[in-house]
């Protein structure tokens, strides 16, 4: 199955995610990345939920962002997720949301890849990018 | 180890935890109470996070709640937490919260005892009030 | 515009969601309940951000949960929300989760109707359900 | 009042806050690192909540967080806040977190200062550092 680099999802933002400036939190973004990337695995045919049930987790090392406008209880925001560098070791993604063509944030994270007891693990190769086949 | 019947926490709320409203999100009240729950245990000398890893897990099977008054951020709040009732199958607890002597919410919830595999298990001896013994 | 009495939404569970039993903690699925209520009313034609904009706003005074099974990470849930009293002062709602055709949890809530300084006032005519007008 | 640098806090993980990894999820560092940032005001004699009162809001615009080791459920973790740059127009923040003397996690972060129309504002004179009067 063909690897797709990038996807895109939109999510509504949530009343219980906006704080008292009535800005979605900047903590919630992160959970957004989040379904990004299991929505951009299931496109590769692959569930997040699997791997880890084979013992395959890939803790975030490092994130980046930056907020550019706030988004706001209702909005509907699309969230574009893509792998930008990836090796046997570690998964750099790049995220942009935006609020119809408004780009309200930017960032990137590292995931490694560990197993049950969180020792580094090779990153499986039905993982692997299709170029490294 | 003697087993007592209730303890008082306090919880300073967080700004990620309040709404457009400006007030405590309702759902974050159930994560008060749930503190609540893990400090009555270790003062019964007892760490939830090992009976966890011993696999005996404790699911909410029930709740109910009445908010009296809305919780700001950066209020101290505490929260009073009671066993109200324990057979081998379920523990019930009474929660109330306040801020200074005003009563901010009431609420009461109702433990299952499962293994990991979501199986109901009898609570362990050790969990049983003194008088049982 | 008439007043739909009830309305389904899907919801996937997200990572961040679930707790170390690998369950969609219970304190979160009072966020689908909220979710459930904004898009009742949206089907109504009202935006409840738009409620808010005007000062009138909706807190949570009760809730009640039992919860039937766990749900996990990555669970397609259906939330079934209906209104099942309403009057000048307050909407009571009743709300089933589901996963594909097993119950996963029956919840009950009241809404209270206050202003921005908190104090009740009467639900707007336009929320009234049509057989009141 | 002279204005203190940094601050340390202790927060204990919430199981609510644990993924079924069983680690602290990465999104809620952030409330951590929010919660130094209140109490590293509030040495210097400024409550935030007061500041929000007035219209002067602190939005994040910018994130770097490295995840150096995972922190579980009820670990009690110290939060080192300190500011490192200040100027009329931003706040930099470094934040540091430990498990005993285990590093956990570094990051920082970047406010912006606005009015509650979201524009931009000089941050007011009380909050400037001490060199600066």
């Amino acid at each position: 199955m063909s690897h797709p680099k990038s996807c895109e999802i939109e999510v509504r933002v949530r009343y219980a995610e906006c704080d008292p400036m009535g800005y979605l939190h900047h903590s919630k973004y992160f959970e957004y990345f989040e379904m990004g990337r299991t929505e951009l695995l299931r496109l590769a045919g692959i569930r997040y939920r699997d791997l880890e049930a084979r013992g395959v987790l890939f803790p975030v090392a490092k994130l980046e962002c930056r907020f550019r406008r706030p988004a706001h209880y209702d909005d509907v925001l699309r969230v574009v997720t893509r792998i930008t560098r990836q090796t046997r070791a570690r998964i750099d993604h790049e995220y942009k949301l935006y609020r119809d063509d408004t780009l309200i944030c930017e960032a990137t994270s590292t995931l490694a890849c560990v197993n049950r007891e969180g020792q580094l693990i090779p990153i499986p190769d039905e993982l692997m990018p299709d170029n490294e086949n």
